[in-house]
């Protein structure tokens, strides 16, 4: 044999994780680094993969596996199967990526009879080496030969009612070595053979269940979730076994070498004297914590420290380190990196840099952008006790406490009156607007992720559970129940939004961190970043939200908003409803007075930045009162006798109206610029209004950067069209004021057919701004409203897809639409300028996506920006893939 | 000057058409070959393209025409702007592609107060002369210095009404002499200046007019219309004039080498003795047929017939020609292609195969695929008088007479009882089938080109007018009101679907044209064609019928339409309103059954043919009782005091569902292959109907080729997933029944990202059909119920559309998708077979698309198939671009 299918710890390096796993990797490096590891050796992760295509790969490296022993014998003075002194040893896999827990693992192999009694004379405990035997054949019998783990725990409680014990570390040795005979009669009925007393065979075949556990489902789930590839395989690692349950001299524990909470530069963790790892997890002893341990064994707790220490500069990142004293020495039977919050992700990141461990670039790549977001919102204190009310989407991050309101009105008024309420709705409407801003939580029970409560509330950085279909809301009634609990007006509630969860009562909540380290990552961030990173805002208010949060432009302004306040909102329909043109050009002129004044303010707030300004979008429908309140209207008016009143005509005309705009399927209906194409007054009001806001400024001495975005354009001729448009008001009001201003025309790419006439597009628009969220609906054929209800979830779960679409962009189909897109827009305009102001400019993977087609730059709810910033920052680094 | 701008009729042949024009090209091919023309000479088409951008060009080429015109002096023996015996020359324009009437002529020029009475002594007949004066200086003003027509027109109605004449060639040559006096005075008032008397001056003015008339706005239209390019440009004709109306030895005609309505082989035509062309065309004289030339001078008739036998013997191809007879000489003064009707087109083609005059493949050319339709329904008379009710979308093509009905159920009584329906409905939906199928026609006053009414009066061959939107129906009082009429339920109405017209009354219908000749037509396209024509047929009845049309295959078997048969809706509505897996197996047991029969009945019609079985696609709701219905059923029960009894539970239970049916965009909602990955039984209960029906048949020896379709795949997990269930099925039914059968599995491909990841699909699926109806709506995010009534239409008249995308597949941006989708698949499985089954299938334009992307079929409805074997041999022979 002709390859090293075998590495003792003193062979290998951290470098060699691919071969030897994470694990074996990691004790070779701390042999490498003189730490006191227990002698051991690793079967490589190849092994494991030729074994699972055949498993007589096996008798290939057994003479490997037998000298590797009789190498270990040498290093501990022990003798595998040997009755003065056994060497035991333990045998776990350990993959090239950390999957904890995912794998099999069998501690104290090599007992049987004769062994044990060995066991018992050198350790002088004759109870330690009979639980450690019983432990033996448990672990055993269940990894190797799947025999049910409840038989043997089964059998111990019947021993400790017996004996009426509450602790298994109670059982005294004689019960024990019964137990021993008892549990290998268990194996026996189970498997219909004697338990194995040879350790070789113990061994060979503990190798093998280790190998086959690559495959079990709950690792092959394990790493489809988390993206691990399939073809990695395991290693094994064979390590002589250290007993910290040996007397008062031993001890065993977990430390981090920083804080994971706070990340504060300080050895933390816990132990317990006289205890083997296992105890510590268990939980039948509280563990003690890790200053303690200066106490009781002064000696040790600075080896550890110092050893620690040493790991953590040989890895230059926190280390999360499993150790065992055996009779008064100090082992380490394990280093990782260590899992931590993103409070302390940034604190260790930047007190690394400051203490010269790792440069910028490392310390942002130790951020993750996902984790960012814990920053940016108030949490649910971790520590709480949690009364779960009901469970529904996690549709916009942090937490809210206060008093249950079912109205958009109600909510506004008890807002004003000082109370912090959560608006329960079965749904939201644009109508509701003004109750979502005054509620501090958002809870609905039907609608998806991108449903309206739950993009609302994402833009306004309100915390939102939607879908959560265990509640029923009663409008009438007013009352919210959800497993079997009515929940009246004025019930106090939290909502948690980063996990989906709703709680009855008030929750204690933590708030944002987001200090000055947070603001060096983000520094750091905007230097590394090829992208920039603006925000989607549509008020002045959210402008200069963004601006804060370090957004360098506003990738899109919605001005349906705009025409969506109360008091625009009748004239708005009076411009529906109107028959004629001049009716319509009235109406339009009483909008235009106010429409520049909105463009004035957020200009003002944005001095300096570009702004794109979309033009109107959604169907008329939108604007206008819905039937039944229309009809309801009318019969209360024919009640009164004043069914033929002028405001019976009003209504009539509405109605009528409201008829005439119905759509089978208003998404791919009369919106957007086919708006503007039948009446193009609309968009020569906002332009006007646009126009004449730059002028205004610009001549008092502000720097604006005015985009006009046309939405939904399919076509060349439109674009032609809303090009030759833009660029003649826009002389005429140059011409009108006198002032010499800047703008770009450019358009959104939301339809399938715009990416891909691009080419022809860019011979008018001077930049592209994808709107992935139409683009998701119109290239899977999927209306967000309808699916997230009806099937999407049902994909997500049947594994259709790994992330629903509308979060994480889809890369195979709408990606490659704008890679198309960005390719066909560059070859006629090498500069055109490309961003992304769909939702997805908001989720890290998907700007790694944008980044990877060059996007000048990504777009998001200004919430969003500091995530966004760091996933720049990760895409240019390279670190996501 | 190198080039060669000016070309004598001699030096040109009928192959220089780009640089001679159509008309020029045609003359000089007629010297080449020895027909009497009159002497003349062309201005090339360069000319025009350099004149238009520099109109200095004149005097470059103005010695040529001089030179050009000595020419003429010499041939003729007369002189430009001669006292004695003047030559007078017409100047036409003659472009590359005929664009009849839409350029400028000038007849007569070389005229002034000198040479008119030259040529009044020279013709012996002042009065003609004075005519010709006059009608030359009428034509140079209008054409060349834009004088307004109507006020010579008013000169000579104040003539005529003084002296009480009725016709213009009743005014004798003295009023003549004054009406040029006049003409001119009105030219001077006109313009500021006197009427130009120079010859030479007149020539060069109206040479600049003929090149100018190129960029006048009816050209430009109408070469956007029939898809010329701009830059052809235009030649001019210069042509010494030839005089028909000098005297009754004089006369002029045109005339078909055959007859052009019904393809006869005979000269067919009309002539006026002594007569200008202009009044065979003003209808003041009744033309003479051409028959009776033989007898008024049967020489120049025998030497027509033989000039003109030798034309189209020469050009291989029917001609329409101009001739005019001066003084007992037969001149031939234009020759081109005639125009002719479809029955014509067919018997000239197949005669002239016969004949040996062309070959099969120029034969097939000769028919458009356009022109096909015509031959497939009836139509009205042409002759017949019409009385227009109103007008809409020509949606379906054919005529059909009936009495009006406004009621389905009623349309299929009234049919039942022998009578002729008309079904009139604001719009249809799938409730109203069988009266649409009991129709003669369909006329809607909602709905577009691909409306329910439209699409399914397609399908079924008869003649539909949709979005007819002057009508109102009032379904209370069963009438139709258009116009200020008022039709009632019995009245007796004509549908025009091929033009869109309801007319008022019976009117006379004339049979399709289905005869032998066209079968040769058919025959020859299926041997010229690369691609195969399949039909879109659900029923056995269609299936037949798509046979007997020479469909190969069924392209789409929707199996949606035998669920909504009325013995089997219940139990369908009981399926979907089942609450659990068990509910739901019984109801599907039943519909299996049926669904079985529906198979063997198709894939017997279809014997030896490929059948392509789509599974169920429409959303849930579509087989649903309407809410307002199910409300009037409750409240009914609730009147009888039945509001609790189990009708009422049950309907209450079914309106719970409709609303939880309910979708804000069904088109992208739970529908498609999304049904059969929540309700995977749906499906499996179709595919062990299919292949149970298989095995039956093959067991009793009928070849069936059956093909699964998965409807709106959009990602692989799908595809994979529907292969595998399909797999699993055909060998459970093999096992079970004993017969072995072969089948593939594939799917539509109808969302812009199954197009996008085609590659992802071809692994599992065994063919591509691509649906382009859906395609188009979420391409382009039209939703076509919407955008047809709301500004489609529109699109189309401002021109951003040459043709409304559902009817002419669009080729940048569906098109793309589709090309995408063909090299992806194929990039996996070279042999893939792909076709299209949407309406486009049926459009020849698509048809020529499809065939250049190398489909293997294309499949439309049955009524179309003659159609798109046609397109398709087109397409094969380039003929289409």
């Amino acid at each position: 044999m002709s390859e090293k299918y075998i590495y003792g710890f003193n062979e290998g390096n951290a470098g060699m994780k691919a071969l030897l796993g994470g694990k074996g990797a990691n004790l070779a490096e701390m042999v490498r680094s003189g730490l006191p590891v227990p002698p051991g050796f690793v079967i490589t992760t190849e092994v494991c993969l030729k074994y699972l295509k055949d498993p007589k790969i096996l008798d290939t490296i057994w003479d490997g596996v037998k000298s590797s022993v009789s190498a270990l014998e040498k290093d501990t003075g022990k003798k595998f199967n040997d009755k003065g002194n056994p060497l035991l040893v333990s045998v776990r896999s350990g993959a090239p990526i950390s999957m904890p827990g995912m794998m099999e693992t069998i501690l104290n192999l090599g007992l049987n009879d004769d062994t044990v009694e060995g066991l018992a004379a050198a350790s002088g405990n004759r109870r330690f080496a009979f639980d450690s035997y019983r432990r033996f054949i448990q672990m055993f019998s269940s990894v190797v030969d799947e025999v049910d783990s409840g038989k043997f725990e089964h059998v111990l409680e019947a021993c400790k009612k017996k004996l009426k014990l509450s602790f298994d570390n109670e059982i005294p040795a004689e019960e024990l070595e019964k137990i021993v005979a008892e549990f290998k009669k268990i194996y026996k009925e189970s498997t219909g053979a004697d338990f194995p007393t040879n350790p070789w065979e113990q061994l060979r075949k503990a190798i093998e269940a280790v190998f086959k556990s690559w495959n079990i489902p709950r690792a092959v789930t394990y790493r489809k979730i988390n993206k691990i590839a399939d073809d990695l395989g395991t290693a094994v690692n064979i390590v002589s076994m250290i007993f910290g349950n040996l007397g008062d001299d031993c001890g065993t524990g977990v430390c981090f070498t920083r804080n994971p909470s706070d990340g504060t530069n300080k050895l933390y963790g816990e132990f317990l004297i006289n205890a083997q790892g296992e105890d510590v997890v268990a939980g039948i002893r509280t563990p003690i914590h890790i200053d303690e341990l200066g106490k009781v064994m002064p000696d040790i707790y600075k080896e550890l420290c110092k050893l620690t220490s040493q790991l953590e500069k040989s890895y230059k990142e926190m280390q999360d380190i499993e150790f065992t004293i055996e009779r008064g020495k100090l082992y380490l039977l394990q280093t990782r990196t260590g899992k931590r919050t993103a409070a302390a992700a940034v604190k260790i990141a930047t007190d690394m840099v400051s203490e010269g461990l790792i440069d910028e670039k490392t310390a942002v790549s130790r951020v993750a952008p996902e984790q960012v977001e814990q920053l940016l919102h108030r949490q649910i204190d971790k520590n709480a006790k949690k009364d779960v009310l009901a469970v529904g989407l996690p549709a916009s991050p942090g937490a809210g406490v206060g008093m249950l309101v079912f109205d958009a009105d109600e909510a506004e008024a008890w807002e004003k009156d000082g109370k912090k309420v959560i608006l329960a709705r079965p749904e939201t409407c644009p109508d509701d607007i003004h109750g979502l801003f005054a509620a501090d939580a958002v809870v609905t029970s039907r609608g998806g992720m991108t449903s309206h409560a739950a993009v609302v509330a994402r833009g306004m950085g309100k915390p939102a559970v939607c879908g959560c279909e265990e509640i029923t809301i009663d409008l009438d009634a007013e009352t919210l129940t959800a497993r079997g609990r009515i929940f009246k007006k004025g019930d106090v509630v939290t909502v948690d939004g980063t996990t989906g969860t709703v709680l009855a009562g008030e929750a204690p909540l933590v708030e944002a961190t987001f200090g000055d380290d947070f603001q060096k990552i983000l520094k750091w961030s905007d230097e590394i970043a090829r992208q920039q990173v603006w925000a989607n805002a549509d008020t002045p208010e959210d402008a200069r939200r963004a601006r804060e949060f370090g957004a360098k432009g506003i990738g899109l302004c919605r001005t349906e908003h705009m025409f969506m306040a109360t008091d625009r909102l009748p004239v708005v329909q009076e411009l529906i409803v109107a028959d004629t043109l001049e009716e319509r050009l009235a109406a339009l002129g009483k909008l235009k007075v106010m429409q520049k004044q909105d463009f004035v303010d957020i200009f003002k707030a944005m001095d300096g930045f570009p702004v794109i300004v979309r033009l109107l979008d959604p169907p008329l429908h939108e604007f206008m009162p819905k039937e039944p309140i229309i009809l309801d209207g009318l019969a209360e008016l024919e009640k009164k006798g004043q069914g033929k009143s002028e405001e019976a005509l009003r209504l009539q005309k509405t109605l009528a109206k409201v008829r005439q705009l119905h759509e089978a399927n208003p998404m791919l209906g009369f919106r957007g610029c086919r708006l503007g194409m039948v009446y193009p007054e609309i968009y020569e009001m906002q332009i006007e209004a646009i126009f004449e806001a730059v002028a205004d400024l610009t001549a008092r001495g502000v720097a604006v950067r005015p985009e006009v975005m046309i939405p939904l354009v399919g076509t060349k001729p439109e674009m032609k069209f809303f090009r030759e448009m833009t660029d003649r008001l826009a002389a005429e009001v140059a011409k009108k004021t006198g002032v010499k201003f800047d703008y770009l025309v450019g358009t959104m790419i939301e339809l399938p057919r715009a990416a891909l006439v691009a080419d022809q597009l860019a011979e008018y628009a001077q930049f592209f701004s994808f709107g992935t969220n139409d683009l998701t609906q119109t290239t899977f054929g999927y209306s967000r409203d309808d699916a997230e209800g009806k099937f999407l979830f049902q994909y997500v779960e049947k594994g259709v897809f790994k992330e629903n679409p509308f979060s994480e962009l889809d890369r195979d189909g709408v990606g490659a639409l704008m890679k198309i897109g960005v390719e066909k827009g560059r070859s006629v305009d090498k500069k055109l300028s490309v961003g992304i102001c769909g939702e997805h400019g908001g989720n890290p993977a998907s700007i790694a996506f944008c980044c990877s087609i060059d996007m000048n730059y990504v777009s998001c709810s200004p919430f969003r920006v500091p995530v966004a910033r760091v996933a720049a920052a990760h895409a240019a680094l390279g670190a996501l893939k």
